[in-house]
């Protein structure tokens, strides 16, 4: 028995991943496309500029794409995956939650409220009971549950693995992001052949308060932040897929290089369908991971760590993950999937 | 009067660039230009792959490549520029002093050796008079001069510039490096078009060591290195030139964005030929600098600042420099002004 | 005494190559500049997303940026130059031309007009008296003169050499164009790196069509276009600017690559103050010209020629220009430059 | 029943295909792997510098890398796969079909001979059997066979299905050809960043002879080449994967582009394992194929085209395949498959 799924934002960027992913899930059978204004009443084959290198899925090459509201979409779809801007997200969202929907997002408003839990599966499965609060406070029959940031998504699994292991106190971060994690059209040519932008607008501020939730304690009523200091500098890079980041841990405890690569080699990965068998790939190789080789391990939801050396205050590492994969469909689908596992489907 | 100089390694990346500013350089003219094996007995031309996008200059295209030996090289040469292996640089570049060169040298060997001054013109002059001690100790005619790694340059002005305002403690710096900085061969395509390596052999360890003792105080007898504790984590990624930095610092005292902006922008230049007239750009713009905008701001040689913001524990900055002008070739041309000015020559 | 000029398009990809190129103009001063919507009333630097490796002159950093209408640019303008997309070009253009105004345009539309000189100044510099037909016809004070697209102007000075030495009947051109092509947002990174595109829409028409007129003769009422067949493919690469194209030219006459080559080098250029001195540069190394070692040969400005071969049929060719320099802004001030040569202004 | 094969080059960049394709092979099964002087006695993990962007296989992994010699080579062995540099490969190709061995070789060596198969089995199945002529005359008891060019191979299939509609009398093919067609350390990234290289030594000549003897006909005794008329222009642009072709062909009969297409699609294709379902896809879209996306069509093994249009004397049309799957082992691996359906092992 399948679960009836809609996509919200079916056409852009992390759209076309989460279709990629869902015509061949064991669980989620495609029911709903949406996106916006001009794309409304044409075909997904026609609304959508496929840009991903293998064919659009026959499955749903001819439905039709509806607008993005609660109406027009199918009362068979139980569970939405939510993919659209964020000052779109914020006005959709919750209209679909109040209709009962369940809503796995991944659009970044909302992520920080304190009744919506935000979660990576393998990091803290637990915090998703924060839907109870969340139905108590806003008497919704559906749910919002949200993922991190793409950026936030590569570097908080090795962490909560140095976390456990030795205390994790400070945090430093610089990233060098592909461009797809902008969307299609969101980084020129012009501006990046040949090139690197020292910026990338409210992503720092993501990485600095969503990884200190996802690092948080839920008590069953609310999450208790991780009090590490967290400070990161964002660049994009000319990449297609897969951001790359160099972290700086400082460590309650001291640690060896070698049994932190264990911890996090040993880090457990989950059994839902999109899990990869092995949640973080350690390198020994320094050279290691590259973007281009290392993103499409375990399909693209591994996360990938190398470079593991001591310094005077802690541990430096680096750590990759595919930005649209597991940083963002892949995400929204695993929480889905979670959802399904702890029976809120 | 022009001082006469030689190149050591005229062919290379690095070489290239030594010949493209001084073949216009109002002091010094170019007598002697030495390369390995291959090269020995062809003229310029045919010797070096010409890879700068401005045509060969007439004054050296057919001038004879010589074996890179004192012997080889013209008695008239008074100073020399060396951009060769470090591994080569180690057995070749005593030779010159011994036979009474100068040599101001762009290789990694001895940078660190006691009695070697490592300068960046603007920043550390001073250090310059270590020839004293060094000619005492070695009993060469000549002298060695060196200037720091190009990716250690990048960040220093900015650096020195806040350790006199407030006090720099602690570093972390993540580079984001262009392929030049390899040399004409170094990277392969297929390494880095959609890719970036977060890993540069022996870089890290150079940014470490070559910033404190650059930051450090000459008190006539030797050079007591900057006690701030320095961690780097390096990166190639697509560019071909200009090497990108984010950098942390922890100060020992509370300054805003603004002062350490102003302390940047007055930080002085100095008067010699290849000195930029601002050495430090300070961009309000927070996408800015980006390598293929600004590498070439004050004809390569200023280095540029921007994203400066207080973190809990100090200041977050960007930075950027031409690696193969201000980095490099650049770098070792302003320190042989440095000579000339203060009598050396 | 020099000529007050206006730029309608000002602040896109052309609009920034033409205030960088007439800053320094000995006999042209910016007067007056224009863009759509959004911009006017701002400064320009406000209004221009400035995106070119040189800082924004300070001449007209300050300057208000008004609507591209004749009501809105000064009287004291003498001479406008315009790059603005080809359905606001047949706008707007006309209105410039009928209010008195002589207007260089980069812009596609009337290209092909049958009174509208479309003109390379060191080809066909004969072909600008179509004015006074245009004139007739028209009942302008203005006149409206072309330059053709950057990928036509990459291909003809080479193509003129060769007709005049040999006869050129039959002509295939696959090009390999740069980014900027496409304006500052033409192209996003998600299409170009790693890749490259086979299509650019109407730009295969445009080489077909403006190389004959180009190559045309001009009896004074008309002119009369070149019967060479031509079919062009294009494609877009991940360069940021020079335009690379592959000519096959089937000949009337037999000839050797050496008089081909000859006969392009000794091509003349004019004296005009943005003509190179070298307008074809030939080069004899058969990996030349290349985009990012060769465009800014001449300023910018001047045309490269490489792997000249023999064909059963004729020649084989490579050619390179600068498309926003020597293809676009250079282009129209060209013609600008010539219409003050011939009296026009 | 599998075949045991050998690898010749197997560290090199078409060596690691062989491997990740041969890894999961139905009837062929890895022996051996040989490699130049540093690699020998080394694992394979050891000795490849494994760049594919899918982990080493593990039944590779711990191989002994031998010397490339017949004695050095298993006698299990009953296939070569020879992937060498084009002077190795001629020297010692011939010593492994003396020794006995069938040798499917992508090494440039040898392929115009006029006893030496060169085939593509979708396309000229039949000249495998020149391995008769090649034995009497050179009295082997194994066999030579050759696959052509990466860049040749992308533009035959289409040519030979219009040939068969239309005829075929003269093309002109400009390329735009992929870094790893010159192997891991072919192109440097200096050279290819923000560029392309309108030359690839030796490539033109190998486009015009080659395809004409696959065109070509074999009575038995010979192969008599197509006297097709055919001039290559080659380049190399920033892509990783998937050479793009520019084909203009002059048939002798006029043909619609829809016939083409047409002609094209149907082309058949073989039930070789590594045979695609599709020989050709013919896209609609005028900006497909693009390397980017369409490379992997097929596994890598489906040639591409588009952009098919009519003109004044015949066709022109787009093509790309992948040039180190279809281009290079995958086109060696089907030799195999050939030779193996066809009795020969």
């Amino acid at each position: 028995m399948s679960v009836n799924v809609g996509i919200l934002g079916a056409t852009g960027a992390v759209g076309q991943r989460l279709i990629q992913l869902l015509d061949p899930h064991p669980d989620f059978a495609i029911e709903a496309l949406t996106a916006s204004g001009d794309s409304e009443g044409k075909s997904y084959r026609e609304a959508a500029k496929w840009r991903i290198d293998a064919p659009i899925p026959d499955s749903v090459a001819d439905v039709e794409v509806t607008a993005t509201t609660p109406e027009e979409v199918s009362d068979d779809v139980d569970l939405i995956f939510s993919s659209l801007p964020s000052s779109v997200g914020e006005a959709v969202e919750p209209a679909f939650c109040e209709a009962g929907y369940i809503v796995s997002s991944n659009s970044s408003n909302a992520r920080n409220d304190d009744d919506v839990p935000l979660t990576i599966p393998e990091v803290n499965p637990d915090h998703l009971d924060l839907i109870e609060v969340q139905r108590d406070e806003r008497g919704w029959d559906g749910a919002l549950v949200k993922n991190p940031n793409c950026s936030t998504i590569t570097m908080v699994p090795p962490l909560a693995a140095l976390d456990e292991l030795a205390g994790v106190e400070r945090i430093e971060v610089a990233t060098l992001q592909a461009v797809s994690g902008a969307g299609y059209s969101g980084v020129s040519s012009m501006e990046i052949i040949d090139n690197a932008i020292p910026y990338i607008g409210k992503e720092e501020g993501k990485m600095e308060t969503e990884s200190r939730k996802l690092l948080g304690t839920f008590d069953g009523a609310e999450v208790h932040w991780h009090d590490a200091d967290v400070s990161a500098s964002c660049n994009r890079i000319p990449t297609i897929d897969g951001h790359l980041e160099n972290v700086w841990a400082d460590t309650s405890e001291d640690v060896s290089p070698e049994e932190v690569g264990e911890a996090m080699t040993e880090y457990p990965s989950l059994s839902l369908p999109s899990s990869p068998d092995q949640l973080i790939e350690v390198f020994e190789e320094p050279d290691r991971p590259q973007p281009r080789l290392d993103r499409n391990l375990g399909d693209g939801m591994t996360v990938s760590v190398g470079g593991i050396q001591e310094t005077t205050h802690g541990i430096q590492f680096n750590t990759l993950a595919h930005n649209t994969l597991r940083g963002a469909a892949g995400a929204s689908i695993l929480n889905g999937e979670l959802l399904l596992e702890n029976g809120y489907l």
